[in-house]
């Protein structure tokens, strides 16, 4: 397990997460997300539990995690638990609270199952809805963090230069995406951080297609997103291809999606409203008549979760701030006909966003 | 989207699950799992709400999985619906219960967050905690269902053995990993059903440890458990590998886990308790010593998820059924020193078990 620079990252977080916890008087929080849980002590296993409080927080693990638990946790005891884990948490955490008054205990309703809150509340514990905090931190990314997505991000465009030159008619989806996959690996990836999608012609119009057996024809866009796991952390990225020679209809989609992705990240400074620039990619591609093709919203903070605060779509007033990391994405989906993504992972940073996935936009056409 | 058969078992599915549905009194379930959702429907998308009643289902979804739903769902009507799909959904079924005394309504409290739970209690539904129904059901497969995991599981174990040749001293966890996830693309796999695992010496006592930058060694262990998906269903299989000539104490310790592994397949019976796989796994590895360096269970079942019903471990009363599909994986971990593991993906069957990942067990030195 790498940890990019020492372990003090981890005590700087459990610290402001502590005065996060005082200021909405929390004697505890149950945190059982695991990004979260990496986020806090550089555990990475599927499961445990962190009894996060103002003494020296403990991880709850099972016996399958106790070692690794052990070697990479920072700042925290580890103890090894075989039953239910949440059951066992909740009364030792009964046990603490014993004679305190106002002992009340934050858990992650967002994560939570309300099958395991069951468990948690089986001791009577006042117990509190805490989702968010932690993925609030998690929304500005300090320098640790956006070196882990930037050479993840570069990591990313790099495998998409070496796979463009394979891209032609006859190729199957699948083997586009299998090719894909294996350059991130190769590059030093962990995995694809999402099954990567390869959706060409008609199958372009599904935001989320999965790759297929289909080849690719001519005559045909094609989309490729994709992104790479590094150190524990995304990056994601899109581009679209067309194979042969491009109408004018086909010039003209693929520019007013390509303005309208510039247009967004342009716009990914401190200080700007997320909903801002939503509406900027928006506009660009209503101006081309375009706009009730464009199904999904604008962006997602990336991170160690592909999808994270912030949200950059419809309603959201949030500020963004400098270390937020997020892509910009807007697309088409046009029925029966296919469509057009393009997105970077994007730094918002002043004076100028930085691109973290930085792949051509200029060589779409492969004649 | 490839649909093995036709359309009919999902018929058949609904049909089970309603018959269900009225035993325990209930009026409509509200299925929030994407894996019962494939299950019931065929629908693939990572989100997306079922609800399940007596007259025609609807599937909910969100824009970007609309296409692909109407595409690929078998016997439901689908809905689009632009803000929270459950408080949507929360309002539809309080219309439909209107004037209708005893309307009660099932949710998934195994999968529904306490968050989305509060979406979907808005308008004051009888709800009822009704986990199981459907994992239940997917714990004895049909035909198709075997046939695709039998496909993914042969897949499998063929890029093993393809990777197998590769594995010297010298090559890097991560590299074999790699060439395990791309061999089993090119076979036609849809991805890794979860992150393949090459841990070598000391790591190969972290039973979940992730395939890292460390080369391999001589004088070691290699554990790889790899998995391919295949139209939608997984297969699960672990070989150990060891590197140069074997002491003797290395000899036994394989010899152990081998034996261990093969009298929990020996078992996989139509009409044995799961526990008892468990119970005979775990007394070959005591008589060997060895009992309590086996920390984790000795399998689980698999099909659309990678971790399903049954589970065998202690405790475990459930009378296994022809049909189901489980892993047999017993290993031990040896702090500091390494580990062995061996596993199947197995149909339970009479009178013998049938070995879904074919892969040899004999051929574990690599001198």
């Amino acid at each position: 397990m790498e940890v990019p620079t020492g372990a003090s990252q981890f005590d700087a977080r459990q610290k402001r997460l502590r005065s996060r916890l005082e200021a909405k008087k929390l004697s505890a929080l149950v945190v059982s997300n695991p990004a979260n849980l990496f986020y806090l002590t550089n555990f990475r296993g599927s499961s445990g539990i962190l009894t996060f409080g103002l003494r020296t927080p403990v991880l709850w693990v099972d016996p399958r995690y106790t070692l690794q638990a052990r070697e990479t946790a920072c700042g925290v005891e580890v103890r090894e638990e075989k039953g239910r884990l949440l059951a066992r948490v909740s009364q030792w955490l009964a046990n603490r609270s014993k004679g305190r008054r106002g002992y009340r205990v934050g858990y992650e309703d967002s994560h939570l199952t309300c099958a395991a809150l069951r468990d948690l509340r089986q001791t009577g514990l006042r117990l509190r809805p805490s989702s968010g905090m932690i993925e609030e931190m998690r929304s500005v990314k300090d320098p640790d963090e956006i070196e882990c997505i930037r050479r993840a991000g570069h990591l990313t465009a790099r495998a998409f230069d070496e796979v463009r030159s394979m891209i032609r008619p006859g190729i199957r989806e699948c083997e586009v995406a299998a090719e894909i996959e294996y350059r991130m690996r190769r590059g030093g990836a962990e995995g694809p951080a999402f099954e990567t999608i390869v959706a060409s012609g008609p199958r372009a119009a599904l935001p989320h297609a999965r790759a297929s057996a289909k080849p690719l024809e001519q005559h045909e866009f094609v989309i490729l997103d994709l992104g790479a796991i590094l150190a524990g952390y995304a990056a994601d990225m899109t581009r679209t291809i067309y194979l042969g020679e491009p109408s004018r209809r086909v010039r003209s989609l693929y520019g007013a999606v390509r303005e309208s992705q510039e247009r967004a990240v342009g716009m990914l400074r401190p200080g700007v409203e997320a909903q801002q620039v939503d509406a900027a990619a928006r506009r660009t591609l209503a101006r081309a008549r375009l706009g009730r093709y464009f199904t999904h919203s604008t962006g997602h903070g990336v991170g160690i979760e592909i999808h994270e605060a912030p949200r950059l779509s419809r309603g959201q007033q949030t500020l963004l701030q400098a270390g937020s990391v997020v892509t910009a994405e807007p697309g088409i989906y046009l029925e029966g006909f296919g469509g057009v993504r393009i997105e970077d992972t994007v730094l918002v940073s002043d004076p100028t966003p930085e691109i973290l996935t930085p792949a051509s936009k200029d060589d779409w056409v492969i004649a």
